[in-house]
């Protein structure tokens, strides 16, 4: 089988490392795996000949090697035309206009595998999953990787474990071995949408979490918002996308990447400094993330809208306080006032 | 239903806040509150008149009022004798000399609920409950209440959870009365052992999550041993406690405790401690905690004899390398080694 990774920025040249490794290892996959790069110029060399003459991409994953079957490709048909399987690790925002230049140009057999975190806005409102714009626009069916797998560390080799959502059998431990290392450990389920999901709902949680400290509510407090965000999350999985498992919620991309996700990261952060400042969201976005959104506020809204077309808000009192805190309906001070009476405690 | 708390530390005092405050409240229970408090002299006063005169436990949780209706009592057959609902919160190692002093001197009709945390070992070696222990030596049915409950912080009215252990169904709903307030939420389930054997193994997965600490290992490497640790604890409790529950994990007894323990908590501070200085536990427990004894590596040690009893050390490799890592059979160092492949990945 051809692989082709879609992408190749931070993440996507720690998974090249992975799966270049792994393609010039196992018989069942080509040696030459190929990588959409968006050209760039960089000190008067093209981005793609510095990574096919160094392998190494200096500009997104700067002091790691990829391995020389990894071979950087400016034109995303050129790249994917052979592909069997396509590993989607693009910003979320480029996906649609990348799927309708390849729509027509890839293998009709042709599986995706997205790496992508995020998710789109659904027409009207709502979210919209990846791997669901991927299949709808590309018509191909699209499986998923998520867990507690900050690129950096990956790069570093350091041990950790991700989470693969593949509904075909037999695909399935192709996936993982095209995947597994010895120090990037994989466990596949059948479980898609969950596994995709779980990535956007945690962003809502870290912002509740980043509101206990900033209100120096102390450890009880903040492992309870944990817990009731995971239970908002598993209830939401179940009433949006059919199926879905609780058991799910014990893999890499359920509890392990919420942890990670609650303890650091960005929009635990910002969070805190939202209650600690007075400042707003947008204020704080300019100041500590040069003006990135952050994606808890913009998936709590999503979410709201979703909850609310069902009037099911009073179902998930934490995702709507921490909604209502993000767009200055409620005061931070509130948080807790509105989970006391939580259905779980029913 | 008259209510006995037998015990008044730190977290017997705090609970007795709330338990005298519901006592008070609800017609179910009777006013007054019996609380068995082990006779101190504080300053040439009874440490029980000086709580019964000034409603304040001033040794072990100073600046909190006790209710008016909690009594102190320097004899535990004289506190409990007319009891309903015995709640117990001492020293694990004084419940069986308490139930010696009690046996056939409380109501056959009385029910234990007990807040011990840790548990004793086993004749032979492995780990015996304190709720078998004291349903054998005193001949009640008893149930537990467990969850990510720093006592400081509830003493505080911060808002937090808890999960209590009851397959009587009618009791339940009375225990949860007993103990519920608008900021100690109370889930019930049904699966007690669970919830009292999560108490103990979280001290084993701490002690890992401290040695990645120590070891500098980040944020990816620290969640998956946080949740593999978690699925090696529901793994454990399904092979040694019959209809033990997954759902079980999802609650305060479970995951919450298990994250405030894992980057909180003294097992944590003190296994990255012992990575980090070369220094033996004992020589630490010597200098970072007055002599006592750290629950983690002593729990690992009698989980170790139960999995060896039956041959399963290979299917729990992450609690068997921190009971290796603890007696110095193995260096930090080689944790990951052991559980790269994990039957979670198989």
């Amino acid at each position: 089988m051809k692989v082709c990774i879609v992408g190749s920025g931070n993440w996507g040249s720690a998974i090249a490392k992975i799966i270049g490794h792994n393609c010039k290892r196992l018989d069942v996959f080509e040696n030459e795996v190929t990588m959409y790069v968006y050209e760039e110029v960089i000190n008067g060399e093209k981005l793609t000949d510095i990574i096919n003459r160094t392998h190494e991409n200096v500009k997104y994953l700067p002091g790691h090697k990829l391995p020389e079957n990894v071979k950087a490709v400016p034109d995303v048909v050129e790249a994917g035309k052979d592909a069997d399987i396509l590993v989607f690790v693009v910003p979320h925002q480029f996906i649609k206009k990348l799927c309708e230049s390849l729509l027509g140009k890839i293998k009709p057999t042709a599986v995706g595998l997205s790496l992508i975190k995020g998710f789109d806005r659904a027409e009207g409102g709502g979210i919209d999953l990846i791997s669901h714009i991927i299949t709808r626009h590309l018509k191909i069916p699209c499986h998923v990787l998520m867990g507690a797998n900050l690129a950096g560390e990956v790069a570093e080799e350091k041990f950790c474990e991700t989470t693969i959502g593949c509904k075909d059998k037999k695909l399935s431990s192709i996936l993982r071995d095209l995947i597994q290392t010895d120090y990037f450990r994989v466990v596949v389920v059948d479980d898609t949408e969950t596994v995709e999901v779980c990535g956007a709902l945690k962003n809502i949680v870290a912002c509740g979490a980043g509101f206990i400290d900033g209100l120096g509510l102390g450890d009880n407090t903040k492992s309870a918002v944990i817990r009731l965000g995971l239970m908002e999350m598993i209830s939401f999985a179940k009433e949006f996308y059919s199926d879905s498992k609780q058991s799910t919620f014990f893999e890499s991309c359920g509890v392990a990447d919420l942890i990670t996700t609650c303890y650091g990261g960005r929009n635990r952060k910002v969070s805190e400094a939202f209650v600690r400042t007075g400042k707003s969201i947008a204020e704080l976005e300019n100041e500590m993330l040069n003006g990135q959104k952050l994606q808890g506020p913009y998936t709590a809204f999503e979410v709201n809208y979703m909850l609310k077309s069902k009037n099911l808000e009073d179902k998930y009192p934490l995702f709507t306080a921490i909604h209502k805190i993000c767009t200055g309906e409620l005061k931070p001070g509130e948080l807790i006032n509105c989970i006391r009476n939580h259905p779980e405690h029913m």
